[in-house]
């Protein structure tokens, strides 16, 4: 996984993970962006029958620790999600739901991200901001 | 649903949802209280094997939403998750991760929520802040 | 005070106020838009000569609540901050800062603000989202 | 300023700072917690005669700054806050509002605190995360 993968090569990354189980699929990447997208089903909704906004931030999360992690030598550094925040201000109950994600700040040691989730016509459903820690893999332990 | 519903109950309200397929089950639920544990495995990991920070977010989601749920009157209100923000502080690869969540804060219309995720040691790993908005459901549509 | 209101009135909302002693002031107004400056002195600095986070937050306080009161007819209801999130990614220690509001979601209760703070360079300082309640008058006693 | 300042060597700290002009306080002060009060006045309300928002924001940020400073080596780390969450929950219009910083996290370079600002009868009225980052002074340039 680097700046080069394809988008293939990323998304056979999912295998055997949440994001499988959620049904997330990456569409775009480069360098500071990500695009993806999670279907509205019972595997993302809450009991109400409207799509779970801890879908939406797990969408997020996984939106920004991969826009991260093709950015840095996995080698050498971990990717950690540090911290997240997330207005949601709408819902959806069916379709998909499409997550682009944009880095906003690359300092030495953190990326932070803003990932906007919308519906199928671009409504905006969740905004959310992530800092994700880059750590030196000999610190970790 | 309501104050008086039993754990039983509470977990029955998974079938079908996000919640049943992380494998997350309630353990104790009083008035602003509710405590529940999620699986670390392959449907809650990321790629490097460790527990996916979206798994807890959507895991503190769920302890807040039904949280607020059994405190209200779902006939006339509806709970919606409005903000969240968290420190994820601690990595986890296997076993059980549980949740307290606290209501810190009761509003005429807001729930202000504290969710606080360890590992079977105790050490924590997640938390969180979470907003719902209590609102009638006359004026959701 | 509304969406007429003239710069120089709104600035004059800051005689006697956390915006007067900061030396905030108001450069421009919309809908859904405010833009506000701030010097970096001995009023806004923290010990070690460089702005304080907290004039940064206060600040993005001060653009998302004076945004909305103009939008909303003070008359009936009260904007009351919420809730409130922000990274910061860079420091200053002279001159002036800008801070953009921008409403990023109008809801029937809740304005949700994007407000981002940077030096005179354009070089990003602070991003906030702020969520503001807009609350009936007479629902607050 | 280390862990064996006395208060009032940290209070000559605020000497034509942001926290003087807001009429900061520190009270009490030990490794992993700080506690100081702030006057409800011209100088830290806003124009509805309220405490500003942004004024619980700057004493929270405060708090944690000093909270962290003094458990740090300053000649070799510098001190930075990185993000800030917050609820306001209460609001307040005279006499002294009392925050409290509860270190809730140590990492090798990140500080997460918990503050809590509250009214003289203990209403809580804001509650905050802050992370601070912790960064080698030689790394910063």
């Amino acid at each position: 996984m680097n700046k080069n993968s394809t988008i293939v090569q990323l998304n056979e990354l999912n295998k055997n993970t949440m994001m499988e189980v959620m049904g997330v699929e990456y569409l775009e990447a480069g360098e500071g962006y990500l695009k993806a997208r999670m279907p509205v089903n019972d595997a993302t909704k809450q009991p109400n029958g409207i799509l779970h906004g801890g879908a939406n931030l797990a969408l997020a999360e996984t939106v920004a620790g991969l826009g991260s992690a093709i950015m840095v030598d996995l080698n050498t550094y971990a990717v950690r999600g540090a911290q997240v925040s997330a207005n949601h201000v709408g819902t959806v109950s069916s379709g998909w739901v499409y997550a682009e994600g944009n880095l906003i700040h690359k300092g030495i040691n953190t990326h932070v991200w803003n990932i906007d989730i919308k519906n199928e016509e671009g409504k905006l459903l969740s905004t959310c901001r992530l800092t994700n820690f880059i750590i030196l893999k000999k610190a970790l332990d």
